[in-house]
């Protein structure tokens, strides 16, 4: 299988948003689709936390992306028309520099060295592959969860690039609840024997800490009354195990563990942690002292904010104040609120209900 | 200060529902106020998994009880009228024989070869009580979140016993959200080096899967909008850590801490593992073959469900279906919908809301 990954190289010190610098970072990228001789067909996507730049297949590489349904010919990011271009967040571990890259001033990984990583670094590397495509103005730019609050900063730092904004299951600043589940899988990492102060190897690995934040993750994912639909009381043994055994008894056990399985590994934990603070750290109102103010700066002249009512990661009602703070002026602003069962990640599973919405906000 | 705690041993074997038996069991309760010469006052009351039997404080011990503001002289439980008894649940570790007591047969602790527990066993250790004291029949009998099992399952097995019936915050079986909630707590402690397959001791002791544990329980016990109410996005300092330290950052983070320290060391593990899972396997469908022969069984003449909006942990449609279930025949039935924002934990802290409709049960 090839690679349809591409990575610029930024030239010299990238200066972070909270302090400190990296020096010639790489941002990688994947492209689908052609930019106009125009250039006014660009689409901007950021991903969320976990993901890689691969958001649909190509012919380099026919992996599926995890937006394969949204992204391509006559799909709802229908890549006939559009220039599409996403990102791997800066700070991830998929191609763009993160904690577990070469700090080329050291000859060594940066690990808990990394400079305190913000989501406006994210929005900035996406900007850097802009400039490096010759990309000067974009017809849309999108971001589904965190990366939605990395597309918002996108538009408060470079506020006269985008028409349109697309921002689902997403919001202006975390609450306080979703900072504490983010928070307790980071000390699962920590807390950790091999997490070895960020200094573990592939030998000696924090992979239970990764494990049990993996869980805990998918029980932010997704939604109690699709695991009730799913799952029920099913049970995968009549047999149960002592006390203190971890052995999976019911169907929603053997889920988690699955899930755990695939995604330790596959992740690096310093990498996650970064993105997982910053998506904490982050504050609209960090940009002008009020989340009023944050918004002023936004300039795209339509925006549709998409939310559904399971999620208890980024709860509708947030959705629906941001829009409502995006309503001023000459600006379109469209807020969907769908009823999903599937909680957060419903714009990654039900496709059902994302692709007509997302499919209007293309056409209109 | 004194102890208000009683012990009954229950001499013999004492088989357990899912098998096994212990030998010689204690099942630890206290009491408030005074049994009528009829004996047609007494009020049977099972708590949640953490507490102990010191459900309010009495001359004998002054200490707040962990619904102090409940029971008590012209409290909504009145023991000026009512013979008050709660019950350690066995499996517990608060005078009520566990995985932390001495097994008679070997003299050394039973740790993890403690049988696997059922809420029945909690269910039959009440009723011991109740022989003990010379209790025929019940008033009523209460039961809040994992208490509110173990009065299903004592209505199931001792069905002629009780006149009336609350259930606060809880269900006829747990749903596979609140089952992968328990689980991973489970997992935090058993993936904690110093878990020994539960042969720690007081020097090697998980105590780090026991506050990770914790803290899931904090984000599992009360609500999103409590904490957007009280914590926002409030710091508790100006400077970021490194990454991968676990220093607090946010209030809520501070909060989270805060309560884990506070609970470590106080819990057994064996005994919060037995706990945790006997709530995961109760289902009062086993008793019959499903939810409705098992409900069939309850013969109180007079039931109120009580629940409240932003419980995750036993959402509010669980407590409609019990009072749906239990509303045939003669038998008169509540349901109490509140709208409190404490969670799960509404029952223990918004006594605005709860209090009245306890005190309307027993002026009925």
């Amino acid at each position: 299988m090839g690679t349809a990954k591409k990575i610029v190289v930024v030239n010299g010190k990238f200066p972070m948003h909270r302090g400190g610098y990296l020096l010639n970072p790489t941002i990688a990228f994947e492209t689908w689709g052609e930019l106009s001789s125009k250039g006014d067909n660009a689409v901007l996507i950021f991903s969320g936390l976990s993901p890689s730049a691969h958001a649909a297949s190509s012919v380099a590489d026919m992996t599926p992306g995890w937006w394969e349904e949204m992204i391509g010919p006559s799909r709802p990011i229908d890549t006939n028309r559009y220039f599409v271009v996403c990102v791997n967040s800066l700070g991830s571990c998929f191609g763009s520099t993160g904690p577990a890259s070469i700090n080329p001033e050291t000859g060594r990984q940066y690990l808990s060295d990394f400079p305190v990583l913000s989501l406006e670094d994210v929005s900035r590397g996406g900007w850097e592959v802009l400039q490096h495509l010759g990309i000067e103005r974009l017809y849309a730019t999108v971001g589904p969860s965190m990366g939605g609050m990395s597309a918002l900063g996108f538009e408060v730092l470079f506020p006269e690039l985008s028409e349109k904004l697309l921002i689902i299951s997403s919001a202006t600043h975390s609450l306080p609840f979703a900072t504490a589940l983010r928070s307790l899988q980071r000390e699962m990492i920590c807390r950790d024997p091999n997490w070895s102060e960020g200094n573990y190897s592939t030998e000696i690995f924090p992979a239970i800490g990764m494990r049990l934040a993996r869980k805990l993750g998918m029980l932010t994912y997704r939604s109690a009354d699709e695991w009730s639909d799913r799952f029920g009381r099913n049970k995968i043994t009549g047999e149960l195990s002592k006390n203190g055994t971890v052995a999976p008894y019911f169907e929603i056990e053997e889920y988690l563990e699955h899930h755990a399985e695939k995604f330790t590994g596959q992740f690096d934990p310093n990498c996650y942690l970064s993105l997982s603070r910053a998506s904490d750290l982050f504050d609209l109102a960090d940009h002008g002292g009020s989340v009023e103010a944050g918004v002023s700066k936004i300039k795209a002249s339509h925006a549709m904010v998409v939310g559904v009512s399971s999620d208890i990661l980024y709860p509708l009602h947030q959705q629906k104040e941001l829009a409502d703070l995006l309503n001023y002026g000459q600006r379109e602003v469209e807020f969907v609120g769908l009823t999903s069962i599937q909680g957060h990640d419903s714009f990654l599973v039900d496709m059902d209900s994302f692709c007509p919405v997302v499919r209007r906000f293309f056409s209109s």
